[in-house]
């Protein structure tokens, strides 16, 4: 079968024959049906940085991941064949396209562990976008921010992770605020239900934030977010916009906050994801290519020329 | 009766003859038995930035304060004329010294839902300075770090506070490693228990640390404890030795750790100081002068000539 395989920084992802995968003790095999693009395959193409977390070159890379089980390895009683699911990229097994060949292929071999059903009513594509823009949302709104009903939330920027971190705190009952330097956004922000929108989370002067989630960490936004948080609040950084933000402790300890950096998430957050999915009221805006265009569309992620998140459809 | 009186800024303390205190509703008259001195006291004479704090002037000064209940106002129900208080600086009632007359006088007036039962075993001295210091170190320490038995833990810089809060960690069942500049400090740090002491807290490369409590907040310090606390861990930062600082969101977010602001503490954890304090096992050093001496004491503050926590005695 063709895989895009990854082979080395400032090199075109190549489109190799490689062996068709098989599933081993603990494995299984998966038919792939959609696989998300992400910002850190641009990074990866671009920056050498990345290299060390790579299991081996060349790598078929992807971690954004929804298939059907193919096949199933010895040892595995939780799945069978015909099984919707998504791989959750963060899991002790590893994370495909960088422990292990990703998803940017017909199939791919994944431990039974990295799985979460994928509701019947929730599409492939929704499903492979869940795991890795969704699962992060999710998990620095949900698990890191510590939203709840009644919360008053801030959004600092409404890309992909931000737009659904923004639904998601909603759906866990929360008013929101969103906070986008591009006004082209602002029109979203409403639409998604939005209490207000502004260009930074410092001109909402009258409320009173319980949880802000900085989507950008551009420093400035984090700083922002640590001088406005209430009394015992809590600022999640999930962003790297910049990789250090040069925030008032004065702030922090006067107002007693939390910091809390958030970073990817768990199955248990993939799974919640694909919870509110399920109720029909998390649609996250995809942007579908074919396996074909796949390095086109990393190419266009890294020009900011793309809507939503960007999911190679296998369909 | 005689009251050390603050009139303004760069003005010394004067003796002022005032009225005799009386219980109001909810209120206790305390007959004063220590009453600490504390830097903030040398700013206050300093800096014109405090006067905004003060409800009225001339005002009685005075934080830190331990007596007997000597008259009980109507409605208080929980103290009697007898008792052993500790009085907490941080409660809605407001701040002795600032919201009113505080304990530079043989008589304060205190509202009832300030006071912290003193066990009989901690004299007044500990139990005046335990409202400041170690309320301050142990909520660090215990409320916001969430330290317990088996954490390890960092404390940075061990000045007053620092070393009541190595204490509490290692009371709280924590080993403790110590960082601190000033090598003169290094066998008090042994002295106290600690596992181990070097400059700065990233010079403890194979040390994991569940907590680090940054007592200094120099901001290369609180840096520093974000970059090496292990995934998951927190970071309290309590000194502000500046008043922001750069630190790597990158190692934030990578870490998922939560960098903590705490600010005072209350009433809870000044009892929760006293509980350690009968074990006899948290001393605080505290250097003892007279109510006649509390003009020259804050001199000596300023001059940095006191060793540990510098309180008046009325008796």
């Amino acid at each position: 079968m063709k895989a895009w395989q990854f082979t080395n920084t400032h090199e075109p992802l190549v489109l190799n024959e490689v062996p068709e995968p098989t599933a081993g003790e603990g494995e299984v095999v998966l038919e792939m049906k959609a696989a998300g693009l992400c910002h850190s395959d641009v990074g990866l193409l671009e920056d050498e940085g990345w290299l060390s977390m790579l299991a081996k070159r060349p790598i078929t890379i992807g971690h954004e991941n929804a298939g059907v089980v193919a096949e199933v390895g010895p040892g595995v009683t939780d799945f069978q064949v015909g099984d919707r699911v998504g791989v959750c990229p963060t899991t002790p097994a590893g994370a495909p396209g960088y422990s292990f060949d990703g998803g940017f292929a017909p199939k791919m071999t994944v431990a039974a562990e990295a799985l979460v059903p994928l509701p019947d009513n929730v599409d492939f594509l929704q499903g492979a976008a869940a795991t890795d823009a969704g699962m992060t949302s999710y998990a620095a709104v949900i698990t890191q921010g510590g939203v709840k009903e009644g919360d008053t939330v801030g959004i600092i920027g409404l890309g992909g992770l931000g737009q659904i971190g923004a639904v998601v705190a909603m759906l866990a009952g929360a008013d929101v605020y969103v906070a986008e330097v591009n006004e082209k956004v602002w029109p979203l922000a409403e639409e998604l239900g939005a209490k207000g929108v502004k260009k930074s989370i410092s001109e909402f002067e009258d409320v009173t934030f319980d949880v802000i989630v900085d989507f950008a960490g551009f420093d400035t936004t984090t700083a922002e977010a640590v001088d406005i948080i209430r009394r015992d609040g809590t600022v999640v950084v999930v962003g790297m916009g910049k990789l250090e933000s040069t925030i008032s402790t004065k702030s922090l300890i006067l107002n007693q906050a939390r910091l809390v950096g958030s970073n990817g998430g768990t199955k248990e957050d993939v799974a919640g994801v694909y919870e509110y999915m399920a109720t029909g009221k998390l649609n996250p805006t995809i942007t579908t290519i074919s396996f074909d265009e796949i390095p086109a569309g990393i190419e266009k992620l890294k020009n900011g020329e793309v809507v939503g998140r960007l999911v190679a459809s296998f369909e």
